[in-house]
């Protein structure tokens, strides 16, 4: 499993105090802590108005840099800043997101076509978010010609083929592993990513939904996810499906993850 | 999901010692929590020396008759015990268990043909537990074809395909499900169950292998488990799984199970 780390995004309370703030100390933490247990992208979102978008993605960027190496995943719905701010980080990270709404894919596509960085592509286009999983197949196989079109391989692809919400459609989960196993039947060597706060939205005792989702997920084919793996809970359970689906000889990385306290509260 | 409790075992330390001091208060307290926790039946196990399984058995059948309705499961490794005690009982219940074993089928199944008894069928036989799924499934029509023929329905049957330990076998849970998908398309109204403990022997942090290898387990078409109704995370694991697999309209059982704090420690 990929973790994308989702700790520093201005959509989360505490994170966004310390934005508002500027306190570095808080966010290195996050960065330091998020990439010891496993992240291997950190998400950098900064939840702020547009007019300051660009000099809170720039701040956060140049601290999280300052605290560790690992990738940043740069999160923006404005695909010109994603672009921009490419030009303020090292090491190659991952664009979050592209789909096929306007132009964000021709804005983006070419600009990364000769790097490192991947993407990851979000199965909605002008006309929303579909619920059909065959919808949700046909606007990724659009996506990774695109993609691939500009020279940008498959494994630098992540699709998030865009779960709904189970408390207002409870085929939620069934149309979206039905996405993955049609994604993963033609494109075996792409990777399959989501975030985990849709699926569980309005519902009590999110957390085990949550934990259910992503076990399911992972059954089905998805081989990433943005979550936070400060999560005693979600790293059980990621590190306990790894196992059970015949990942893990012998259980050795469960039993690692277990004795380095991934699991611990 | 049919629940069936298991806490009245004398496998577990504290209920032998319930058992030993014939503390009818506590038996009495497991029966009527597991009850009130949506258990479907109870099981009941003696765990002493076999010169007092029979008194322990009954014994244990009247405090649980007399502190709830909820069906009993008959739970002995001797055939004869199994069917004698089912004159204890007043509501049909569940024999647990039978296998192509010696001549168990034999003693058992005539015996509640004419009856509402179910029985829980172990995919193993002489040669023992086979990991192979085409094995677990070759047993399975074989039990199912003999509890047929004496006239017993595929509702009454409960195939349990016999999961191994993940620690020594990597693929214990992927054989688990290729076997009940293989039942599960051949007799669509037989019930699949499946005891927790043997998926997690001899790891740490039992509890996570549990819930993922229920919730996956629950994916491929497993409809029963024996497990404990008093544990929040079984509730909240079940729970969210059968929303998450469309089996709960709006998520109102989801929601009412939440409101009647099952999924409270």
């Amino acid at each position: 499993m990929i973790i994308i780390g989702e700790k520093i995004n201005g959509f989360i309370p505490r994170t966004l105090a310390a934005i508002e703030d500027r306190d570095e100390k808080y966010i290195r933490f996050l960065a330091e802590k998020q990439s010891e247990r496993n992240a291997k992208y950190l998400d950098i979102c900064a939840g702020v108005a547009p007019e300051k978008e660009r000099d809170t993605l720039k701040w956060l960027c140049e601290v999280v840099q300052s605290a560790t190496d690992t990738p940043i995943c740069l999160d923006s719905s404005d695909p010109q800043i994603l672009v921009d701010m490419i030009a303020e980080i090292e090491v190659p990270g991952m664009i979050n997101s592209v789909s096929l709404e306007a132009n964000k894919c021709e804005i983006v596509l070419s600009k990364i076509a000769d790097s490192d960085w991947k993407v990851i592509a979000l199965t909605c286009d002008d006309n929303g978010t579909p619920d059909d999983p065959s919808v949700k197949f046909d606007i990724a196989c659009k996506l990774i010609a695109k993609a691939n079109a500009v020279g940008i391989t498959n494994d630098r692809i992540f699709i998030d083929p865009l779960v709904t919400t189970l408390a207002t459609k409870e085929n939620s989960l069934v149309s979206f592993t039905k996405a993955i196993r049609l994604i993963r039947a033609e494109f075996p060597d792409v990777h399959i990513t989501s975030g985990l706060s849709n699926i569980s939205y309005g519902m009590p005792n999110r957390k085990a939904i949550n934990m259910q989702f992503l076990s399911l997920s992972m059954a089905a084919g998805m081989d990433s996810a943005i979550l936070d793996p400060l999560s005693p809970d979600m790293q059980a359970t990621i590190h306990a499906t790894d196992a059970l689906l015949g990942n893990d000889e012998f259980c050795m990385e469960y039993i690692a993850a277990y004795r380095a306290g991934l699991f611990d509260n």
